[in-house]
Order: C-alpha cells, then structure tokens, then sequence
C-alpha cells in the first residue's frame, strides 16, 4: 500500500518507557535513532514533554522530559533527517516550559487527552502550534467513550486548528470493524483534518486494525520496535514497514536494532502477548491490573487473573 | 459474530506436535480434551493418522498415528461430547489401516495436500467417507500456487464429493485482502461445499484473518491453545473463542488449559511471534529454514538470519 500521505511514527522509547519509567540508555536510544533514519520512518517520538517539577529524575529517566541537552546528547550535530516528537499529557507540563520551536530539536508535540480533556488539549495544542510545532491531539482510551461525549470531543476538535487528530485504541479492546466506524466517525466530523491511529496489541490485531485504519484512509500511523510499549504493546513497526510499499522504506535497520537494543530489554520487561493482557483487552479494561498481575510474581497464574478481572467486570 | 455454522477446530496437538515430534504425554492430551469439551469447542485435532510402517514410535510419539487404543486411553468410557479429528498426509497412510469409523473415536480426518496432489487427496478423501468418516481436504501452502493450478485444483474439488475444503495459509503469508479474495474464489468455485481456513501467526495476522474469513462466509476455523503450532503457531483459541459470541463457548477452561499444560511448553519450544518466521512469512517462504535458525543455538542472531532469506528471495 503505497500513499504519499501516509506518515509512520515510532512510539519506542515514548511508549516502551511506560514499561521502565524511561530508563533506557543513551545507547539504546541513539541505536534507534540511527535505525529509524535508516529505514526512512518519519518520525521518532523521543518520549514525554513533562516539567521538570512534575516528577522527579530520581525516578523516571531523562525521556520523561525531553530536555533539549539530552536530545542534543543522541542526535549530535550531523544533519536530523527523522524529524522528532514528543507526547505532552494535560497538567504535566507548564506552558512556559515549552521552548520556542526554533530552540528545540522537536518537530512534533502530541497532546494526548481523555474526551472531558478536549478543551484543555486544544488550548495546550494551539499554543504549542503558536510556538511553531506541529502538533496533533491522541484522543486516548475512545473505546470506554459514549457516543454522545465522543460526538462532542470531535465536534470541538474540527473547531479547533489542530489538523491531526487520533484514533487511541489505549486498552487494545478494538476489532477491525470498530476501526472502520471510528475512522467514518473522525472524517464525517473532522473534515479536512488528517486521523491517526495508535494501536494496543492486547488482541493480537494492532498490526491488522493499522492495516483496516490505512485501507480507511487514515494516514498517520503509530507502531514501534518488536512492539514494545505499554502491556501488550503496539503494532509491530518491522511488519508495518514491510507491509508498507513505498520504496523509501527499509526493514533491515529495523531488524537489527530489534536484535542489538530491542531482545535484551525483552528479558527484564514484558511487553507483548500475555494472558493477561488479553483478558484486559477482551474486557475492555485498563491495562493496569493486567500490568500489576504481570509484575507480581504469579504472572504464570493466568486462571486466578482471569477470575478477577471477570468479576471485577461483572461489578462494573 | 454468532452464526450456528460455525464450526471450531482445535489443532494443538496435531499441529503443535510438528515442534516437538507430538511428544506431548497423556496429561497434557487429556487436559486439552477435557478443557476443549467444557469449552464448547466443536472438534478437537488429536493428531496425524499415520501407517506405523511410515514413522518409527521411536521418533515420534503416539499422536503421529492415532491408534485408537491410545486415543481411548485419553477419553476415557465417558460420553465424547466433542467431536475428534485427524489429519492424514498423503502417501504417509495405507487405505487398508484405516478403520472402520464403526471401530474408531474419530468423527472426522482431514486430508491435506499440495495443489498438486489435489487427485489423490480426493481418493483419499472419499476412501474416508465411505469408512464412515466427516471428511476435508485441507489445501496447503496456496500462498504459492499459481492462479491457474489453484482453479484446476478448485475445480477438480468442485467435482468431488468433499463436502469441506480448507484455505491453508501455511507460510503466514497472507494479508486480509488475500484472505477476502480467496474466500471469494473458493465459493465461487465450489457451490454448495463449505469453506474452513487455517492461518499461521508469523506477521500476527492469523487472528485477524481468520475473523475475516468469519465476515466472508468462511465457517470452519482453526485454532490452537495459545496458538500453539508450527514456526509461529495458528490462531490463539482463546482469542477466537472469545471473539466469537455462541454463549456455548467459555473462555475459562481454555486459559486454564493454557496455565497447567501450555505454558511450561513454551519454555522447551519456541512458537510465536519470532523475527525469523515475521521474515518467512513477509518473504512468503516455508518455515523450515525459520524453525532451523531457532533451533541452532543463534536465534538471536536475527540480522544475520533476514540476510540470509532476503538473499534466497532474490535468487528464487
């Protein structure tokens, strides 16, 4: 499938760092620096916009910020041929800490919000565009929204002069038909703006919903490493990328920084296809019992996971 | 998707045995059979049904035949509430140790076979009916037959009286528009016979595809345990079982299943989501050059390995 309009977005280390509250080296992040460069991704999500007075460093690593000296440190000075972006979540992150874009290695910034968020998304979106950045909001977590609240989020978004708008599976509870409606939904009320989509892997269908979402027309398309993100992950960049036909890209820097940075984090944290994870998408649930479950010692005792979160679901 | 059609077919001991020469131990069968039944699946794959002469029991454990003395074994003298099936390669099964479906557990053998191979299969095929047996004929690898064999073989099947023919997509090659096609091209070509489809999982489409050939018409599935099953494993039962809205079905004693007998499999054999088999599957390729680099002590070495199948492409 080869659209000139069609844009792919590395999540790696943003939504991987979810996983490891951003500790990945600089190794690790220069490497896929290099390798998404090299296959022709076009762009790097480098990790979260936060304040430096919103968390603390003693806890979570230097891409939960995206300070312009630690990005400076990776990219060095040759020539940026990926262009960078960062995700900023609603009260993280001061407007005065955002640089000017012409200060900043950044391109892109993100703003990801829950549907009662839209309005502080815009506003926080708009400002960033008045800095000079692109910017697109992520609508996160669409599937637990009623289509009332959901109407209004976009209707208050095509008002808006923000021109990306995302489809956020954020529990990976979405089968290819409710792409389909949500990518009619996002183009009847958005027009002219471009739609995204930003996949969970909980049911094994992040790379096959990207897929749905591409023959629906929406362009921007998230995906990462071997999938490394949050609980299940993400759609799988390597298949996106080879899925895709446009002869600018190339799977095998993929390949390779999957095998040099990607497969030894696979052994101290555990993204992708787990049973648990794929209770929590099949209940349409947040990841976080699933995650806690995982980190407990008794991630192997699935059945006792499955009780929970089924009864925990027949209480909702 | 509730359609009484619907069939579902287990295949975790039969195709999972191709990963460890079905040396699965009768607790492990016994498991899946009863999980299977309290499940509400329609029909589990117990096995190849095999000559003794053609395979030493040496080599290969009990499920490469299906002799009835150890499937009775597993089942027991209780009511069967779950229909049994086996699967006979062609050449590898003298018609003569075939029994009598009056004297066997199984309900139905399936007959695979290359396009090639279409007319002995039919032989074959109808040899099992008029023993008794519900019959298919499972039609491998079409990911790389040319159109014109594939409708030779389609019409030849169109002749026959196979009620049941399969989509294999043995390499995991397939993308959902292939998928669409073909369910079209085989109705087309075989009025009044049903459709089933076995997907393999190497680009983590064999879920997705398999719900697409549920929109298309297709109605026997095919899925294993945690997708167990050669190179990159089959459609994970329990996401199907799941998906699929029969009340009969339960998920719960499959992911109990899947804690007490599939689990410490996974950590002697290596199904699932690989680069060696994603890089087989996009090349579509057959697995065996995947499945040898994961069993050569370097299946971390996956750049070297993508070097290697992207150089056999270019020479193919």
């Amino acid at each position: 499938m080869f659209r000139p309009e069609i844009k792919v977005i590395d999540c790696s280390v943003r939504d991987g760092g979810l996983m490891n509250k951003w500790q990945f080296d600089d190794n690790f992040v220069r490497k896929t620096y290099t390798a998404l460069t090299e296959a022709g991704v076009d762009y790097m999500e480098i990790g979260y916009l936060s304040s430096e007075s919103a968390f603390s460093r003693d806890e979570v690593g230097p891409w939960k910020f995206c300070a312009e000296a630690d990005i400076r440190r990776i990219i060095g000075n040759s020539e940026k041929k990926i262009k960078l972006s960062a995700m900023a979540d609603i009260g993280r992150i001061d407007y005065d800490d955002i640089p000017l874009k012409s200060e900043s290695s950044l391109d892109m910034i993100r703003v990801a919000c829950y549907a009662h968020q839209v309005d502080a998304a815009i506003e926080l979106a708009h400002h960033c565009m008045d800095k000079g950045y692109e910017t697109t909001i992520n609508l996160m977590a669409v599937s637990t929204v009623v289509q009332r609240e959901l109407d209004e989020a976009l209707d208050d978004l095509s008002k808006s002069r923000v021109p990306i708008v995302y489809v956020v599976d954020s529990f990976g509870a979405f089968y290819s038909e409710d792409i389909d409606l949500l990518a009619k939904k996002y183009m009847d009320r958005l027009p002219g703006k471009t739609i995204g989509i930003h996949c969970h892997n909980n049911q094994q269908l992040a790379f096959a919903n990207t897929i749905t979402a591409i023959i629906d027309g929406i362009n921007y398309l998230d995906a990462s490493l071997y999938g490394i993100g949050r609980g299940a992950g993400n759609c799988p960049l390597e298949l996106l990328i080879s899925f895709l036909k446009n002869p600018k890209f190339r799977v095998r820097p993929l390949i390779e920084a999957i095998e040099t940075v990607i497969l030894p984090w696979q052994e101290k944290i555990d993204w992708g296809y787990y049973i648990p994870y794929m209770v929590a998408g099949a209940l349409n649930q947040h990841p976080r019992a699933a995650m806690a479950h995982m980190e407990s010692g008794r991630k192997n005792f699935i059945t006792e996971f499955f009780d929970q979160a089924t009864s925990a679901a027949e209480l909702d």
